[in-house]
């Protein structure tokens, strides 16, 4: 298969000429979506080849019911999934009883884009079919960014070499499936099919977890831009409507579907009222028209790129790269809703079912945080925090006691969905991550109030579970942390996994002083806190016990932190003696090989070294690296962008623009074969970090923003925005220069290439 | 349920008044099988209530598709199983249009006896029906040892209250189903059903493995005695056959049924000949008749007894539990056929579907060693020989080469069939079993001729694995065997199992050996093998090298052997001060928490210790029995005997009989509550192995056979034979002396109480 055939362009993803092999991997690229709910990029008309059809809303999922072949106590019973929802999109056309199909009519001209800087996706073909007949098809569409319930589709057909009778059938499928079910089960029962004069709805309820959709639609129609009002005939199965039409179109004329469907759900409204909220958002979105509606979209993607955008001069695809991941991640998640988060393949398939991983605190946050308003990745930090009560459920289940809380590698509700033991029980280092995240909002917003709201009870509960995950070994006379699997999932079960057991250790202590700095800054919240969760000045001193006396593996003679107990025993040979047949090892090799391997995944020891970058030295973090990174094969693709920022800090150019590669276009030149399967969504913020704060080397310790920018040797110029505590700030880099520009109406001091600069509101700085 | 409800009895296992609750554990407790197949002990007539149907042949396995959670490459394919046979025994009753149900009619005087001694299975009652006509019911059934392709079944009829008409059924039935089918698949098509005047067959055949196997059935009537001839209907379904007879009984009189059964099967016919040898066989037992079938069987098993039997005397229980095992293994292995082997459940169930695990090596081949023939054991090893070829291509997937070989966890054709990668790629320990168990058979036996002819080759692929799996530590310039399970299952991935790397050790060094004996005493098939297997003097010497460059983790201070690399960084707490509610900790402990606790499983260094006890002192086994067995919590059925024999040896007998009474009634008294899904037969072996090694002192070092008897002070007296090297022995110890008696025609040598005794042929020896 062909990996590499997107079409360079600077806003636009483009595809040219239709390939079958080409369908399904398409169809996760130029997915929309507008936080609400996504759609991947299937046909309208009926298509008879291979597709992996997906309408998704956020939010919505099933419990499908946990497979595993040895069940080990503590699984959870049922995996969290999210859904295919009912089809909105469905246009099936048949022209003199023949069906349009792009698996069977020979097809010309085919063109699709995804037009990002407006945010639409467009595409045209020219179709024959066995009698001879040809037509040009042309359909815009997209999901609204005002009106989000809303999608809309333009569908044109100009018939070219003959005058005939067209059959066009809008419809509504609630028969829809997904492929990942692990019992083969319908998950959506359809309740309810109304349609009036010019509009259908269709009721749809899932199984156990009972969230309401209504989907509606009604359709408007054209000749050469002239509305004409065709008859209709209603067909309705038990889980579909179709509205048939039968319209005599002269050669050259150009029919014009306007589609347009409403898409509501029991999570915003009460779920009796869905049929009557869904035609309301339907009268309205006719009401504004498919024109006006386009326009406002391409105003709304415009105020998003104006904060969002990275430009990067002298290197078409690396542009073209990150536009994509910046569309996909505001495609994804928009900020609204606290109850929605970040699936590691967004609205683009259904892999990875759950929706929330660690990814979410570690990669996308400071994505988040920079490129939008603080609400954003405050309501990411909510969402956890109310999951708090399930994450204690969590550690209850698995032994541990006194309000201790581990939240799941997955999930959807706050209920874990994962069930491999050695990732499921073993993999706590993300417990971690729910601490750092809001550290790391803190620390950029300077929003305190966040920890006496929420944060601190969220920091208690973690900081309880280290305490009691951590054994005190009376061989070593410290604290041990035994059988986890550490981010590098190619090691399990390990003890003392020096990354988990640091940042054990920072959470205990960053909790203890954000209590302290609460007891003196708002002593009503620490009291009131203080009693909800029934801390204990024994509780303390026993956190602060065990972070003053935890273990690291260490080595004298390499002096370095070793990645756990036991990893120096292994055979060290580094990635570029690997046989490029036994590449990727997680594809060629048994899982026991991959295990006592000193192979990789992912950033584990740099991971932390990453996040705590201001307790090292360049020189000590240039050891791990040497270490660590020529053992690394990448193979996680939240991988290389953690290895570009640090290899930009330790000033190995070469090494940064390497791993940036391997993480800008991973979808778009489908490195690893899975793209039909969705896109990345969560590792695209890694793109995102590795420009932001490893070319432009932006960091945030002590208080300040800071900025020591460099440049790849391939690219001309780049640069960014980002928000940092109400300003914002500009920065270009050149070969020749580094202008940073304060856009905002407030001075704003930064450290520059180390020294420390006030600039004044809208002014410029060159260095 | 009530766990305890099996009448003591010193030949038999009786159960008194009917309990449906029990229905399934007595099921698989008064199993019978002949080695070649085996039945469970359901009921002959239609029971509506929870049942386990269960007809094994040995050897018919169905490979059903792996499923599991998140597939890991190096995982195989497919699940060989057990598989539910057509169904030989059943008998549908109808008395006045009422269906004789042991679930819906009154039953009184329930009796059911399984005959250890005479190899028969027996069941009386009185059932009741809803029109108050109550009959008596005695069935009698037995698998022919002598006639290993036949079952009988003696079912008898008596009207109390009433004479009516009685509609019996006899019927083979081929739409049998596996309860743990992983898809729900049927894996039996039946391809034809023939009848003759008196007789039935029915071919069937397993789906993908394509065994034939064809079931005949032929039936006569008796009443009081006298053969009557009745007219019958015959019935015939899409996969099962029913010959339906309408007799009229008189109140008093006893109606009696013989069904005679064949079943033959493609392994041993060919498998266009069934129906006719099944029509032989069927003849052959009819001409023989019930009762004088029933006289062979008595004498078979009466053989079997002259040599296998264990007398204890005092203790009723013990000696029905210790005669129950050895039964069940006769049952179950009988040692003619190298195809087959013996499964951890024998034929009481379909649970761990694939029939052959380490447990063979480890345990069951001394039992068979001492009880049989050698060539039962011979067998038992032949079986392996023939799958090596399936053990190097097994090696091969997990990235092995040159002939390395890696016997499977768990195996029917000598493929894997276990899909836990903690297990399936990591309890590699399963490799040294095999070794160890030529060399037990050739220390036992002294034929040396199994190495040259079979053994070497089996040595060279384990080792060739062992070789290759151990890892050169740069760092402790020592051979490191990492990411194993051991024997504990209780630990998963570590490194440095001492158990493994002791008998990796051990492997090699004994290859080495026996090497170099094949070289001086067999040099012509030293050559044939050395040309076979390409080996070469410097894998020789690589060998030697890691043997003895291997490391053991040990602590000095202890003065013991780490169970594996940071063990002692563990909490330590025995398993006394566990609290009852956490036990056992397989049900209530999610299984990271296990694995991060102390807590031992079943043997580990123990077991090695067990092993090669002559090369570790007295107090260094104390030691090394007083850690690890306070940590232990006998999880696995295969753990107590061996904690029991060790115990003996250093002279702890509470410990020791403790450890006895665990294994010797674990399924009659049905401790872990799951003796419904089958009876754990091959830890059998072990609660023989606990009298004979343990409590007896059996042992074989030095190519001299040793006892040093000790009796639990609860027994009176025990006594057993063993053969050795074509002698009998026979071992009597009570608490005021001990015997042995030479039964055989020539002198041999012993140790008694570690001194040396010749004795001469026919003599007894008291001390």
């Amino acid at each position: 298969m062909n990996h590499n055939y997107i079409i360079p362009n600077e806003w636009s993803i483009i595809e040219k000429g239709f390939n079958k092999d080409q369908v399904t991997a398409s169809e996760s690229l130029f997915s929309i979506g507008n936080g609400y709910m996504g759609q991947r990029a299937n046909f309208e008309e009926t298509y008879s080849g291979e597709t992996l059809q997906g309408s998704y809303i956020g939010g919505i999922y099933y419990p499908d019911k946990t497979r595993v072949g040895w069940w080990k106590n503590g699984y959870p019973e049922y995996f969290a999934k999210v859904l295919n929802a009912p089809n909105w999109i469905g246009i099936a056309i048949r022209i003199n009883q023949q069906e349009l199909d792009l698996n069977t009519c020979q097809i010309s001209d085919f063109y699709r884009e995804l037009n990002m800087r407006e945010g639409w996706l467009k595409r045209s073909f020219k179709a024959t079919f066995n009698n001879g007949n040809t037509i040009a098809v042309q359909s815009i569409r997209f999901l609204s960014l005002s009106h989000k319930e809303v999608g809309t589709i333009q569908y044109q057909i100009t018939p070219l070499n003959f005058s005939g009778t067209l059959q066009i059938t809008p419809y509504i499928d609630g028969g829809i499936v997904n492929q990942d079910s692990n019992y083969d089960e319908s998950f959506w029962e359809v309740l309810d099919i109304q349609h009036t004069t010019n509009a259908a709805y269709l009721v749809s309820k899932t199984l156990k977890t009972n969230f309401y959709v209504c989907t509606g639609m009604q359709n408007k129609w054209y000749i050469d831009h002239k509305e004409i009002h065709p008859q209709k005939e209603v067909v309705l199965s038990e889980k579909r409507i179709d509205f048939q039409y039968t319209l005599d179109v002269a050669e050259g004329k150009t029919l014009s579907l306007v589609k347009y469907a409403s898409v509501v759900q029991s999570m915003n409204h009460p779920k009796e009222s869905l049929p009557n909220v869904a035609r309301k958002v339907l009268h309205n979105a006719i009401n504004i028209g498919f024109n006006t509606l386009l326009e406002q979209q391409k105003a709304d993607w415009a105020a998003i790129w104006e904060t969002a955008d990275i430009i990067i001069e002298g290197d078409l695809k690396a542009q073209q790269a990150i536009r994509f991941n910046i569309f996909q991640l505001n495609q994804t998640y928009t900020g609204e809703d606290s109850r929605l988060n970040i699936g590691p393949k967004g609205f683009t398939g259904e892999k990875y079912g759950g929706s929330t991983y660690w990814d979410t605190e570690a990669y996308c946050i400071p994505f988040y945080l920079s490129t939008k308003d603080k609400d954003v990745a405050r309501n990411l930090l909510i969402y956890r925090y109310n999951q708090l009560d399930k994450a204690i459920e969590n550690a209850e289940k698995l032994g541990f006691t006194n309000g201790a809380a581990l939240y799941p590698m997955v999930t959807m509700n706050g209920e874990e969905s994962h069930n491999e033991w050695e990732i499921t029980f073993e993999e706590i280092h993300r417990n971690g991550a729910m601490v750092y995240a809001i550290y790391n909002y803190v620390n950029y917003t300077k929003d305190y109030q966040y920890i006496a709201d929420y944060g601190m009870e969220v920091m208690i509960g973690v900081a309880r579970f280290w305490e009691q995950r951590a054994t005190f070994s009376e061989y070593k006379q410290l604290y041990v942390i035994l059988g986890v699997t550490g981010p590098n999932e190619y090691e399990n079960n390990v003890n003392n996994n020096w990354y988990t057991n640091y940042l054990a250790k920072w959470c205990l202590q960053y909790t203890l002083e954000q209590l302290k700095q609460l007891e003196q800054k708002h002593p009503e919240a620490h009291q009131q806190i203080i009693q909800k969760t029934g801390l204990t000045a024994d509780e303390l001193k026993q956190w602060n016990k065990v972070a003053h006396k935890m273990y690291f593996p260490h080595n004298e003679e390499l002096s370095i932190y070793i990645q756990q107990d036991g990893f120096l025993d292994k055979e060290i040979i580094p990635v570029i003696r690997l046989p490029k047949k036994d590449r990727p090892i997680n594809q060629k090799w048994s899982w026991d090989r991959i295990l006592r391997s000193c192979y990789i995944k992912q950033a584990d020891v740099l991971q932390g070294i990453y996040f705590f970058e201001n307790q090292f030295s360049p020189e000590n973090i240039e050891r791990h690296f040497d270490f660590y990174e020529p053992l690394t094969v990448h193979e996680s693709s939240l991988s290389p962008c953690i290895h570009s920022i640090l290899a930009s800090k330790i000033n190995k150019p070469e090494k940064a623009y390497e791993m940036y590669l391997r993480t800008a276009r991973l979808d778009l030149d489908d490195y690893n074969n899975e793209v039909a399967e969705g896109c990345h969504i969560t590792s695209m913020a890694g793109t995102w970090l590795a420009i932001v704060q490893g070319f432009g080397g932006m960091r945030n310790f002590d208080n300040i923003l800071s900025f020591n920018p460099s440049i790849p040797k391939e690219w001309v110029s780049y640069s960014f925005k980002i928000n940092y505590r109400g300003h914002t700030l500009q920065v270009f880099k050149s070969h020749h220069k580094t202008e940073i520009n304060n856009l905002s109406d407030t001075p704003v001091s930064l450290l520059i290439d180390g020294k420390k600069k006030i600039l004044s509101p809208h002014s410029l700085l060159a260095v």
